[in-house]
């Protein structure tokens, strides 16, 4: 429908087989491919549809066919199991868990614009939210074996993609062993994305959804599951998805240094107005826009917005999660999985040329976000949550 | 040995039997008496001296007969439940938790200095770190009946301390019903304070200690347990004990609106130097020390210290916990319940005549120090955890 074929150069190119894509989407790499949707659309719906769904691919999608797909799980005691999509569907019951994905680069190009990083130029759409179905991973574990017996050794749940670099490494990453089977942690080898199949680009035919955590654990057309005692030895997990210190250069990096990335931190951004815009001096008002999201479970409770750079503030309003309904009850204490849209109308001060807009949010651990982005800085350009900062005229 | 007892006005004073204090306590009220340790003190132990240990009370310190005392457990199928001192002492397995306590007014002052807050001025030693002895909450629960038919509709768990105010209202909090029960929320009903009987100012006989929860929540002289569908209906969960927008002041503060206070955002800050001290121009180098931790369970990951007010950071050292030992081994995700102590020695400019220090932790979900105080500001200057600043000239 609104979706259309890529030109694609050559038939040997191993992105040839990659899935349409919606054209609205701005593209920040094509090959492989890496596009978030515009802002203003981003929030338009509470529900990212799911070709407007920010996607990050490592590699070529795979092409995986359904009745040939085998999902392994290792380091259980009863030895590597071997599962098949109809099996994952009709032995385990389907759960389904409306989440918010961020990927830890999101606003990456706000942290460049201050000092040079190296990574995706992400503007602040890097993020969505969609319902996801599927087994329970623990439900799956202790299926098959897993008991206190391997706990007793086991730290960590590893899991490996299908999609594959150029010498035919897998993509990889893991989670620590309490989430993956917590009752509460809802973490899942979802083979559903907002009622449908999981598209292509979104880990067809399963991806793991591991909700409050980095985009990048959640990994998709998930191929072994290992449960380990130690974290994956994939580059994306001991090298890349850090967050190192801001004096820390290319030449001083020791990346044992830092923890992997799980939880992220608490973050908001203004999805309308778009920077330079210009808004009626008639008006008197500005409408401003967005979301707010944290990491772990913690649910946003407050947002807070500026027009005059973060001198004075005001709370804003969160929006229904469904028009026309009433405001849903608060989840369980660290089961906040998904996003909370937001927005206000402020009267700015007469006579003013220039307003700077401002956004931060408040988790329901108090934690907020830090000021201005320096300070957070860091070589890879990750976990940029510091307030954001919109400026528009006034005309 | 250390401690002296304080004058009393006449014997129909309340406050008369109140139990003597360590001198070198800084009191910040005395009836109810408030105090904490001059921060150079704090932390010279990982494992703060119970004499030493920050004191926040409410009232007046209840003059318990342990061979009197009864703990109330209400709102389980059985009806109410009354257990003795050494009833809790002898059906449960002794659970042993160090864990940090931080009163949510902690580092006020600077807040206050900012702009005027009402409340007690603490510095920044209103938290300190302790071993706590007793029987885990959810063992105590379960044992009486605790069940999933209660669990379908209780939500909180309510603490009733034996301090009393002039009507006979007694200090009152809760916390969620999942931290209370949770396996790994390592709640305890603790009997023991490093290794003795709880102290007086700390809850003697019996108080609860609510890991990576606000100080609030740590009930002492605790009378009471009720499980149930509501919060505690208090004063100090209903209205106090809130983080309540910038732009709120008394006039206009709606105490519904915000949530209670309960784990706390990452937190750090500079015990040595003092701030207006003087440092030696020949040394060339600064020693800053300090403390960092997080709620939640979060452990500190890294704490950046900067010798000229933030424009560049250097990343501090921890402190072994126990002198001459090797660093402990992390524990368990969400189970990082203790503080950890830093230090770092920093060369300064050249002819510089005053250096700003500033130290700000990160926390293993990446969550950080906002920059300054006025965003976070509060009526009741709560929950200041803005970068910790130290001015100190060099001669
Ligand atoms: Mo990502
Ligand atoms: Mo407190």
């Amino acid at each position: 429908e609104d979706c259309k074929k890529q030109e694609i150069a050559n038939s040997t190119d191993p992105y040839s087989t990659d899935p349409p894509r919606h054209p609205a989407l701005i593209v920040n790499s094509l090959k492989p491919f890496n596009g978030e949707p515009p802002p203003a659309l981003l929030t338009d719906n509470y529900i990212t549809p799911s070709a407007l769904f920010f996607k990050r691919n490592h590699f070529p999608v795979p092409q995986v066919d359904p009745s040939k797909y085998r999902l392994q799980i290792e380091g259980l005691l009863g030895g590597t199991i071997s599962l098949t999509l109809e099996e994952l569907k009709s032995r385990f019951p389907k759960h389904t868990v409306t989440a918010t994905l961020q990927c830890a680069g999101n606003r990456r190009s706000d942290m460049h614009k201050a000092k040079q990083v190296k990574g995706l130029n992400w503007g602040v759409a890097a993020i969505s939210n969609a319902t996801w179905s599927g087994a329970r991973l623990r439900d799956v574990l202790y299926h098959y074996g897993f008991d206190t017996e391997v706990t007793a050794k086991a730290r960590h749940v590893q899991f490996e993609g299908l999609d594959l670099d150029v010498t035919g490494t897998s993509y990889g990453a893991s989670i620590p062993l309490n989430k993956a089977v917590s009752e509460e942690g809802d973490v899942l080898l979802a083979y559903e994305m907002n009622g449908e199949d999981l598209p292509k680009d979104h880990g067809y035919p399963v991806r793991v959804i591991v909700p409050g955590t980095v985009g990048a654990r959640n990994v998709k057309w998930l191929g072994k599951i290992i449960v380990s005692e130690e974290e994956s030895q994939s580059h994306w997990q001991q090298n890349d998805y850090k967050g190192f210190p801001p004096g820390t250069d290319w030449d001083t990096v020791d990346y044992k240094s830092a923890p992997a990335i799980q939880e992220l931190p608490v973050q908001s951004a203004i999805t309308q107005p778009a920077d330079g815009s210009i808004v009626d001096s008639n008006m008197e008002e500005v409408t401003v826009k967005g979301y707010a999201w944290s990491g772990g479970g913690r649910e946003v409770v407050r947002v807070d917005v500026s027009v005059d750079g973060g001198k004075t503030w005001h709370v804003a309003e969160f929006q229904n999660s469904e028009e026309g309904q009433k405001p849903e009850l608060s989840p369980p204490p660290g089961q906040a999985w998904a996003w909370k849209l937001w927005e206000i109308t402020i009267p700015f001060p007469e006579g003013a040329q220039e307003l700077e807009l401002v956004c931060k949010a408040v988790d329901s651990s108090y934690n907020s976000q830090p000021d201005t982005v320096l300070p957070i800085w860091n070589l890879r350009g990750v976990l940029n949550n510091s307030w954001h900062r919109v400026k528009v005229k006034v005309n």
